[in-house]
C-alpha cells in the first residue's frame, strides 16, 4: 500500500501557468544537455493507421529525483461521440526507491509545454528587441506559442497570425486565440499591450516579421528564402514525424539551426529534409545554450531557427513542477494505492 | 475530465481469487494465440545494472475491449528502507475510444497470474491423475503455484517442497508455504485435504513427482534427464531473461515443449539453451491447446513441459477480470482525472 496523489485537469489548470512550463521546460532541456535527463524507448502502436493510434514516452530526469511515462491516445472519431480526440496520462514515480508518487491529467500540460518550447527558442535565439511575431498555424496552439513568446519577449508589440492552408480560419479563429492568449497573460500576472492582425497571403506576414512561429501539420515548406529578412528567428513546433515540414530546407543550410534534441530533430523533426540532402549535418542543442556552454545567436543579420520535435523530459519537469505545487498546496486526491 | 477508478492493493486482493486468475490467465494465451492480443514493445531500463531496474509492458486485449500498460520497478535496497523492492502499477484504457479506465496496484496480481500460469500448464499437459507434485524452489511464488496446481489437478495429494540451492530454506518456509496455500484455497472456496514433505535431496524429490513446478532464479539446471520418470509434466516459471536456465536442456530435448510465447521462449525463457544448441526447433503455444487447435499430451509415457516466460496479456486479461468485478462491486475510488 502506499499512497498516490491524482491530479485532475482542473487541477493541473489550476496549479500550472506558462511562466511555470517556460521554466520547467528550460530545465529538461538542460537535463537533456547534461546527461542528468534519459529518454527510454517509444512505443508507439496504431490502432488503426490515420484512425487511432497511441504512444508512451518515458524517461528519468535525475536532478528532479524522478523517473515516469507519459501515454497519449489519439482516437480520431471521438469528437462524433462527444469525446476528445487525445487522452494523455502521466505516472510519476520517486527516482530512489520506484514508489508511484503521481498520476496526472497530461492534456493540459502538452498545450503549456509545447507553446513555452517554441517560446524558449525565441528567448535564446531571437533578437532582444523583436517586436513582430508572426504565427503560421491558427490551431490549438497558436494561442500558447504567442503569449509564451510575448513573456520572453517584452518588445513584441504586434502579431500577425496567417493560415497557408486556409486563410479564412485566421480571421474565424482571431478573436478565440486572443480571448485564449489574454487568458493566459493573466493567469501569469503579465499585463501587456500588443494588437493582433490576420494576413490573408503568408509572404506578407513572413516578410515583416521578426520571430516565426510555425505550428502546422504540414508536409510540405509553408515559407520560402527569400521571404525571410535578415535577423530573423524561426522556431518550428509542426514537425514531429518523418515526412513532415514546414519551411523550405534552404533556411536551414543558410541559418544557424539549433534543436531539442539532435537525433531526433534528424529522423523526424524539421531537419530531416534538410539533412538527408546533405544541407544540415549539425545542429546546437537547445540545452547547451541556455546553459551557457553554447553560443546562441551570433550576429543581428544571422536567421536562426530552433526545431522543436518535442522529449518526455518535457513532460516530467513539467509534471515535477505540478507535482512540488500540489504537494505545497495540497491539491489533488490522494488514494491508497 | 474523465472518471477513474483506483484500484488499490487492498482491493485487489479483496477482488481477484486463483480460479479467476486461471481463467484469465487462460483468455489471455488464447488471444494471443488467435492475435486478437497484441503484444507492443518492451521498454527496459537499468538505473543500476543488479541492484534497481524496470520495465513497461503494454499491449491490446482485443475481446476484453481493453489496452494497458503495467509498469514494474525493482530496487533491491528498499527491504533495508522498509519499503517493498517491487511496484506494479497497472493503467487500462478503453480500446474504442482510449480514455482511460483504471488504475491498478499490479502488485498482488503478478503472484497470482504466475501461480496460475504454472498450474495451466499442469491444467492442459499434466496426466489427469497426477497425485505427486513438486515444488523445486520455495520464495514468493511456491504457495501461488502450489494451491492453483491442487485447484486444477484434482488427484494432487502431496506435495513435497524442494529447494537445491540452500536445502534448509525448505524446512524454515514450510509452515508459511503451507499456511498461504490453505489462504489462497479457502479464498477460492476449496476444500482440500493433503499433505506436504520437505525433501532436502532435489533428485528424490524429482524421482517422486507425477508433476513437477520450477520457480528460481537459477542459472544452471537444477534437475536432470535420468530422474524425471515417464509421464511426468514439469511447469517452468523461473526463466524470464537470458541466462537464466532451470532444467536440463535433454528434458526439453526428449520430451514434448510448449510455451507462452514461442518467440520469447526461444530468447529468454526456459528454451533458450536447447533452442540455441539446436536440440528444439519448434514448440506448441499453450493457447493454442487451451482452444483445442493443438494436441497437448499425446500418452501417459511422454513427458511435457511448459515455459511460462510471462507475457503482457496475462496482466491486462487479469486487470480486465478485476475491474469488471470492481465495477459490479463497486470497490475502489472513482476520481475525476
Amino acid at each position: 500500500m502506499s499512497k498516490l496523489r491524482i491530479i485532475s485537469a482542473a487541477d493541473v489548470k489550476q496549479l500550472f501557468t506558462l511562466p511555470m512550463a517556460i521554466e520547467a521546460v528550460e530545465r529538461a532541456y538542460v537535463q537533456k544537455y547534461t546527461g542528468e535527463g534519459g529518454v527510454w524507448p517509444l512505443v508507439f502502436h496504431e490502432f488503426d493507421p490515420g484512425h487511432a493510434d497511441l504512444d508512451i514516452k518515458s524517461g528519468n530526469l535525475d536532478a528532479e529525483g524522478i523517473f515516469g511515462l507519459k501515454m497519449v491516445s489519439w482516437f480520431g472519431g471521438n469528437p462524433d461521440k462527444g469525446l476528445p480526440a487525445l487522452y494523455g496520462t502521466s505516472l510519476i514515480c520517486d527516482l530512489a526507491t520506484g514508489q508511484p508518487k503521481a498520476l496526472l491529467n497530461a492534456g493540459p500540460v502538452t498545450d503549456l509545454r509545447t507553446g513555452a518550447a517554441g517560446a524558449i527558442g525565441a528567448k535564446y535565439l531571437a533578437r532582444p528587441d523583436s517586436r513582430v511575431l508572426t504565427v503560421v498555424g491558427c490551431g490549438q496552439l497558436a494561442p500558447y506559442l504567442i503569449a509564451a513568446t510575448m513573456l520572453v519577449l517584452p518588445a513584441i508589440e504586434k502579431v500577425i497570425l496567417t493560415n497557408p492552408h486556409n486563410s479564412e480560419s485566421a480571421r474565424k479563429r482571431n478573436l478565440i486565440i486572443q480571448g485564449k492568449v489574454d487568458e493566459l497573460l493573466r493567469a501569469a500576472g503579465a499585463n501587456r499591450f500588443y494588437r493582433v492582425e490576420v494576413e490573408a497571403d503568408t509572404e506578407q506576414a513572413v516578410r515583416q516579421a521578426d520571430v516565426i512561429l510555425t505550428a502546422t501539420p504540414s508536409r510540405a515548406p509553408l515559407i520560402r528564402r527569400q521571404w525571410v529578412k535578415p535577423g530573423t528567428h524561426i522556431s518550428c513546433v509542426g514537425a514531429d514525424m518523418s515526412g513532415k515540414q514546414e519551411i523550405d530546407e534552404q533556411i536551414l543550410a543558410a541559418g544557424r539551426v539549433f534543436g531539442d534534441d539532435t537525433a531526433q530533430c534528424f529522423s523526424v523533426g524539421e531537419c530531416e529534409t534538410a539533412h538527408r540532402q546533405g544541407l544540415l549535418n549539425e545542429i546546437t542543442e537547445i540545452g547547451a545554450v541556455i546553459a551557457g556552454a553554447s553560443q546562441g545567436r551570433a550576429s543581428d543579420e544571422e536567421i536562426t531557427v530552433f526545431d522543436s520535435t518535442g522529449i518526455a523530459l518535457q513532460d516530467l519537469a513539467s509534471a515535477a513542477t505540478i507535482l512540488k505545487k500540489a504537494e505545497q498546496q495540497n491539491i489533488g486526491t490522494v488514494v491508497e494505492l
